[in-house]
């Protein structure tokens, strides 16, 4: 299903590729083992604070991975509390060096930005170190980091320029203020911090910092992961909040100053009550109020894109109002913001335009996680959406808490372990959600997405043999139903 | 459903449980929740050396839950060495307190004993703390533990009396040798140790002694684990190897004797060297060559049981030779001898007998864990059993080795996590097996056991979108065959 080259030849490229980053960088790759020529431009404008970063997106320099890496550097904190109950002679009270921490980050980073070099290099992509900007739909400005401007063209253009993290305007924000693009690379340890806002990066880097030994206030607008399964939600605050995260919610910043000893003074107003100021004092202040993409970078009016609320329309073959234009990843709407969603959408945009595939993208039943650092993953709908679309009696939500073995010797709270099952109430009783809170949530729920792809039933999950005592049992035993009012805490040994 | 109690009234009881482990446990609790009168006789003969331990069976007092919490230990151990590589200021070369560790695996037994005790009592079951044995095939002598002796009789005897270690025929093996039926509660810590075996009580008991800082060799007469799949077991083998295992394969021990410093000399010749005799020099030798019921206890022989190799024949109903006696559990011939199965086969019994059920327990596609502690497991054929049943063009195995990030910033090696994913090569490329090494393996696999419940198929699994950065989706980028050749440590990025 090759096209030959000679279909391209009144073009420089076959495609160009807007951003290197998961989306863009799978894209190219793809295009290029189908034979297309690939041009791929990437260019990071650095933060207020100066912070620059290398090849490969967000995901890999200032995303997914640092997270991970710091997750992972909370759970190791943990498993030290945890190793003294089990008899290992360690220290109460370890602390973390940052400085070391941020540097093994950063290392790995830099050698990940080098695979990226090398494989764009091997693979015979043209890269460009620049900003790309549209002179037409097929015509691209470079703008290079080193000063100097080109034009190329392309048949088909991909834009895969992810986003960034939004600032309030208000005073001191850009001065004082960091964002997730700053911390994973900060020479000093955060201390005491402000995380502001209401989703992932903020909930995630709040119970991360915790864990790290740093005192952590998440402050809020409204309510926390709106959109997300209020229940769970309310749990996870409960779990941080018994860790000591404090919450505050339904506040608005105002400014930030510096104070005469080199702290933060943050000033906020109390929506819920009658918009007093408050104030509080912090070492770190992280914006993480939401993210946009710099569509302004890539001169989008110069074409007739169709943009909703600073996000790029595209039909389900990511294709956008302009025909040769496509665009995966963050900066497209209404789409999971996940790597392996703009993964896979690049490599379908490819395999469209150079490997004559017709199918598209399935975004049903993706399964995600927030790493906090007891993890909560669900695949599918919330209770909510779920009572949104069906009636009450047409579904039914088991639940059920448990007891993780690894929380007993280490007397690790069980209180926040926690399951529901959100299930069609008919002959088949398909499973239509699945929310879990507890340790390898993410790791657990990835078959269970794998699971519901195939049409996992409520039969098929109990009638599933558990793996004795881990914690992925438990969801072949959420037994009891919401409808039932028995106690989620008692756990039935039987299917009703 | 329920059977009226007139229908049972001329046994003194309408079941009777030898033996209230996992299965016994299970049965007899679902029975008296369907109105049945239950018996349950509970004994445990002590060990050689005198190790006894209290209600609930193995898996509770000497099998799996202190094995996990022996485990948990050894992942802590690990976590400690990693913490120093994130930053964490805790002293290299932490050493375990054996003491400690085993004082908080038996107080943990010893509440879960008392909760077993509190439910018979609760439930109104009759209690009996006895060895029963067949006087006919309704009636039961029961010798109590405190020198008293009784019949009771019943319409139903369930025998789940489980197995217990086999000892080797050899001199010194019962006065210096232990079993797990002793190791978790061992006074002084093993030191040395000499496993001897090559099941998975072996390699386990291996695998967290040597984490746990004990100098360890595993002894086998044969292949390890030699009905897993062998492609699996040697990586196993491998990676603990490289963590300080010593295996001594194809070899019979011969005599254990006291040194003058209390040590243990262990002869053993070696079977594929001229049965030369070796010997090496341990301070705990554990025997774990297999399990066997005590079936003389019961006296089986009283009534018309089928007995092959030691171990109880039922139909799919759990049934026996004699229509009134069931047995499920590691009793059993021919089924996984796992708690999670033990369970469900004994609910299973009870719902059938008293709760007008007629549906049996499906053993196919039974997820299963090796904690070595890099963790294996697995859930449907191995390669070598799908070899057996297909012709080799009838089946294609992928593979890939795998980074997982949480061993990246630790410098743990990432050579031993390794995936296989056996499916049929037919129009519908159903999975038959999936096999996986590495963190947290038992939490991965058991949604991918629901999903082959459901039909899993390649496409399927592949159009699963990944956790981001988690093991387990991994399990959903596996598109390397072996029979394409293609390099199984170098992942491709898109599906064939």
């Amino acid at each position: 299903m090759k096209k030959s080259r000679s279909e391209f030849q009144m073009w420089d490229f076959d495609l160009i590729c807007i951003g290197v980053g998961s989306g863009g960088l799978a894209c190219a790759k793809e295009a290029v083992s189908l034979g297309a020529k690939v041009a791929c431009l990437d260019f990071v404008r650095p933060t207020p604070i100066g912070t620059r970063w290398g090849i490969g997106g967000t995901c890999v320099n200032v995303g997914c991975i640092p997270k991970k890496h710091m997750h992972q550097a909370a759970l190791l904190g943990n498993a030290i509390e945890d190793a003294t109950h089990f008899g290992w002679n360690v220290p109460k009270g370890s602390a973390i060096n940052w400085k070391k921490l941020v540097t093994e980050i950063q290392n790995n980073i830099r050698s990940t930005n080098w695979v990226v070099k090398v494989e764009l290099r091997t693979r015979n992509m043209t890269y460009f170190n620049g900003i790309g900007s549209f002179i037409d739909q097929h015509t691209i400005r470079v703008k290079m980091a080193n000063g100097s401007e080109q034009q190329i063209t392309g048949k088909y253009i991909l834009i895969a320029i992810g986003n960034r993290p939004v600032y309030p305007k208000i005073p001191g924000a850009l001065e004082y203020g960091i964002t997730s693009d700053d911390l994973f690379s900060l020479p000093k340890p955060p201390g005491k911090t402000l995380c502001v806002g209401a989703g992932y990066v903020s909930m995630e880097s709040a119970g991360f910092l915790n864990e790290l030994g740093y005192n952590v206030t998440v402050m809020a607008r409204a309510e926390i992961l709106s959109t997300f399964d209020q229940e769970m939600v309310n749990i996870l605050k409960e779990y941080m909040a018994s860790r000591g995260v404090t919450f505050l919610q339904y506040r608005l910043p105002k400014s930030v100053e510096l104070t005469e000893n080199k702290q933060l003074l943050v000033k906020f107003r109390n929506i819920k009550n009658e918009n007093i100021e408050e104030h509080g004092i912090f070492d770190t202040v992280i914006w993480a109020m939401g993210r946009r993409p710099l569509l302004d970078d890539i001169n989008f009016s110069a074409v007739n894109l169709t943009i909703d609320d600073y996000e790029i329309v595209v039909n389900n073959f990511e294709q956008t109002s302009v025909p040769n234009i496509f665009a995966v990843g963050d900066v497209v709407k209404g789409r999971p913001k996940l790597t392996p969603v703009a993964i896979k959408a690049g490599i379908s945009v490819a395999r469209r335009l150079f490997g004559g595939a017709d199918d598209c993208v399935n975004y049903n039943n993706i399964p995600t996680t927030l790493f906090t650092p007891l993890e909560y993953s669900f695949v599918g709908m919330t209770e909510e959406e779920a009572l949104r679309r069906f009636d009450e009696n047409d579904i039914d939500v088991h639940h059920g808490y448990y007891n993780p073995i690894e929380f007993i010797v280490s007397q690790r709270s069980t209180a926040y372990c926690y399951i529901k099952v959100i299930t069609r109430r008919d002959e088949a009783c398909r499973i239509i959600g699945i929310h879990f809170i507890g340790p390898n949530a993410g790791e657990i729920l990835q078959g269970f997405a794998a699971a519901i792809n195939c049409g996992l039933t409520v039969d098929a999950l109990f009638s599933t043999v558990g793996v004795h005592l881990t914690n992925a049992a438990e969801l072949t035993k959420v037994f009891i139903t919401k409808r039932s009012g028995l106690d989620p805490s008692k756990p039935l040994y039987v299917p009703t």
